[in-house]
This record gives C-alpha cells, sequence and structure tokens, in this order.
C-alpha cells in the first residue's frame, strides 16, 4: 500500500494511543514543570507519555519516517515524510480541565504538511484531512467538513486563544476586528482551526505558534476550504518544516482574506 | 418523598431531555435572532426548544412550583420553590461550534438555590450539587469533587469568559490580576465555574450576569468548598430571586478572597 493511502488510518491509531496515555492524567493533577523561565508553559506527564506512546507506534509502522515532536528531540528519517507530533495542544486549557486541548498529528513530504489530525479524546471528536478530503468524526459519526461562506468582515466570527499571546501588531489588529466583525471569541486552542474548518467559525488568528502547532491545520482547513497564511498574506503550508515559527491565521472563506488584510495594515 | 430528595434526579432527566432537544442543532447552523438590539446575543431553535421541553417536563412532575427561565415568561408557583433555566448557557460558543456551553438548571426555595446542574450533552458530563454535596458525572463514572487550596494569588489560574463583557471595574481587575497570577484564561463560558468546583481553577470573574446564568452555581461551588461573590465580597447566594443581576465571582479557597478583594480596590 503507498503510505499515502494509509496515513489517516495509522493517524487514528496514533490518537488512540494519546488518549490512552492522556485521559488518566486529565484532571488528575499531573506533575507540572515549568519549561519555560518565564511565563506558564506547563509540560504535563500526560504529554510525555502521549507522545513517547505515538513514537513507538511510528517506530513500528514507519520506520523509514522522520519525527519532529514537542516533547523529545527530533528523529531523521530516510523516507523523506515527517511526523509532527504535538500530543497535548493547548496545555493551558488541559491544565484548568477544559475540553478544548487536542492531539495534533501531521505528516509533511518535505516541508509540506500532506495529511493531519486534532483528535479531542474527552469529547471524542477528531478532524483530519488527507488528499482525499476533510472529515470529522463526532458523536453523529464520520462526516466530510467544509468552511462556509463569509463575505464581509461585519458577518465574520473570530476565535482566538490568548490576548495576552499577541504582540501589538496582532493585539491592534483584533481589536480593529472587534468592533467591526459579529463575534470575537477567546479561548480556543486548537478548536478553533477546527470548528472553522467544519464551517462555524470565519476567521482565526494565532501567533508565536511552533511547526507543530499548527502543521495538521495546513492539510485541514485547505481541503476544507479555507486558506492558513502568515500576517503578510503569504501560505504557511510550505515552509512547515523549513524555518517556519510565527503566525496562523485561517480564513474559510478566501473572499475575506483582502478585507482582513487590509485591517492588518 | 421529600422534593429535595429527588431534586438532583429531576435535574438529570430534565437535562436529558434539553440534551434530546439541543444536539440535532449544534453545528446544523440552526436559525439565529438577534434577542438584543446590539451587540451579538444569539437565540437558538435549541434554545426554546429545550426550554419547552424541560418545562414540559416539569408540569408533570412539579405542577406547584414557579419556572424562571432565560426563552418564556415566568411561570408562577404555590409551593414557595421555583426551577431556574438556562437551556444553553455559552450561545456564542454554541454559535461556534466549540464545546463550552452548557444546560443550567437549578432549583431554588425563596431566593436560595438549593441544587443546581450543568450539563454539557457534547462532552456528556454533568457538575451538579444539592443538600448532599457536589458531584461530577464523567466517563470515569460520578465522582464527589471539591475546589483546591490555593492560598496566594500567585499560584492562581483565573478564568472568566470574554474581555468585552466587562466594566471599567472588571477591566482593571482582570487587567491587575494578569501580571500577577499563574494564568488567566478567556473563553470559558459555565464550564469555568464548574472546573472551579472541580478543583482545576482558583477564581472565576464575570460580570453582567442574569439569575439563570449563575443560580446552579450557588450550590455547586458552595457545596463544594468555594464562595460565589459580588464585587462587594457579599454572598449572591441568597438574592438570585430576589433583584439579583451581575457579578459572579466564585473563588475556589475562602483563604484567597481577601487578596482578590484588595486587588478590586
Amino acid at each position: 500500500m503507498h503510505p499515502q493511502n494509509s496515513d489517516l488510518d495509522l493517524m487514528h491509531l496514533l490518537a488512540d494511543c494519546a488518549s490512552d496515555a492522556i485521559l488518566p492524567h486529565f484532571r488528575a493533577l499531573p506533575g507540572v514543570e515549568n519549561k519555560a523561565q518565564q511565563g506558564f508553559d506547563p509540560v504535563t506527564v500526560a504529554d510525555r507519555e502521549a507522545e513517547r506512546a505515538i513514537r513507538d507506534s511510528l517506530a513500528d509502522h514507519r520506520p523509514q519516517d522522520g519525527i519532529f515532536g514537542e516533547e523529545f528531540p527530533p528523529t531523521a528519517g530516510t523516507s523523506g515524510r515527517t511526523w509532527i507530533l504535538d500530543p497535548i495542544d493547548g496545555t493551558r486549557g488541559f491544565m484548568a480541565g477544559l475540553p478544548t486541548w487536542g492531539v495534533l498529528i501531521a505528516v509533511a513530504e518535505g516541508a509540506e504538511p500532506v495529511a493531519g489530525m486534532m483528535a479531542q479524546p474527552l469529547v471524542r471528536e477528531r478532524f483530519y484531512a488527507g488528499p482525499g478530503g476533510a472529515f470529522m468524526d463526532s458523536y453523529r459519526g464520520t462526516e466530510a467538513i467544509a468552511t462556509r461562506s463569509c463575505r464581509r468582515l461585519e458577518d465574520a466570527v473570530v476565535a482566538c486563544t490568548a490576548p495576552q499571546d499577541f504582540d501589538q501588531t496582532m493585539l491592534d489588529l483584533v481589536e480593529r476586528l472587534s468592533r467591526r466583525v459579529r463575534l470575537v471569541r477567546f479561548g480556543v486552542d486548537c478548536y478553533g482551526y477546527a470548528v472553522l474548518a467544519a464551517g462555524h467559525v470565519d476567521i482565526v488568528i494565532e501567533t508565536g505558534l511552533k511547526p507543530f502547532d499548527i502543521a495538521p491545520f495546513v492539510p485541514i482547513v485547505e481541503r476544507s476550504g479555507g486558506v492558513l497564511l502568515d500576517r503578510h498574506g503569504e501560505r504557511i503550508g510550505g515552509t512547515i518544516l523549513d524555518g517556519y515559527g510565527g503566525d496562523g491565521i485561517a480564513v474559510g472563506d478566501p473572499a475575506l482574506v483582502d478585507a482582513l488584510m487590509a485591517e492588518l495594515g
């Protein structure tokens, strides 16, 4: 079987491994280290155990592929393909006992993510995409997903995580947008991109991202009809493993991009 | 059976009715009216259908009790007991397809809520309390819950929903807190109080609340060991059906109240 055909099957298996490793630690007051000297960036036991479980499974199923994860050093591969892992994206939401965090898994060919998944073990939902399209698994079963039409900023629902993560340029943007759009919603973590792909949010603005925070959302957002850009309006997809770091501005309806970029100034 | 003994059993039944009414409309692009002329306060079809379902069930099970709900006019009772209903608290999160909204149900004797429940149908979690204590139902089963110890603001995790909902006094408070506490988390909706009661968040700050937004959290927060106050440090529990409107400041560890009130100035 060509690897691409089974990428999503393998991702479901990896997400199962991660869920089994994580859930016993959720709301169980796990040990917290302070990864960054300043600020609050907890690494939980769950984070490390989940990435270890995913890496063990990849060693069995894809020994030729590289691995780039949040918790352990990169592993070089020989296939030109790299798995990109963030076992718990949204660790601050996780630590607060909220259901907004997710398991992020992507696979890239070169620097370009070609398939990706966001899994939420507590809600038991998964959003994922590959060459065959973008999908959501929920209590309703599996459904194809698509972004919704939104042609005016005045109709847009905007989502982001924490205003305190933004630099002045992005704070100014969100401040200007908040006077114009229908709603600005904070605290979404990775769910923001997922619900944009599924057609419930129109714009997601995040910054300070690392490759594993955004990689799966390149195929998920793009295969569902949206675009994923930096603040200069450039597509970030092809640079994910090639020096990328920073913005992740998702727009569900590409017709809205010009108006958004005009607000960025 | 004395009504109090079966309040929580009835609440589980009412939450089942509400879930059945709501879930078919979640992420299904239901009709949205603009309840307020300014701002964004959607009333969904789901909201009305769920409150109708709860009211129908209460008419069968508690015909002598009054009903005070968000979507329909109050119904007077003869028992001195009143059911307080917000079928979808966090409608903005609901409309954005996020799992942070909840079904809120409380019953008051006079103006005092004596039992309450927050149910999240998508996550299939319920947080509830009555005279017998405070509990959480999750995929782990039923567990007693309690707030956690937190004696210094520097260790506190603070949750609130939307900075744009705050007046200047509360904006200033959150701004001051954000320089001092461990984390300020936005976008929590009713989950903030639930995870505070379960010991994962230390302070919740909301304002502009109506009785049905906060009523169930009086027993849930207090029975789990916390306090629920207004900005003057007064307990709000006894005023819920007696002119209450405004703040809902929950503190998990009562030892933290003085420090928080000092920050309020």
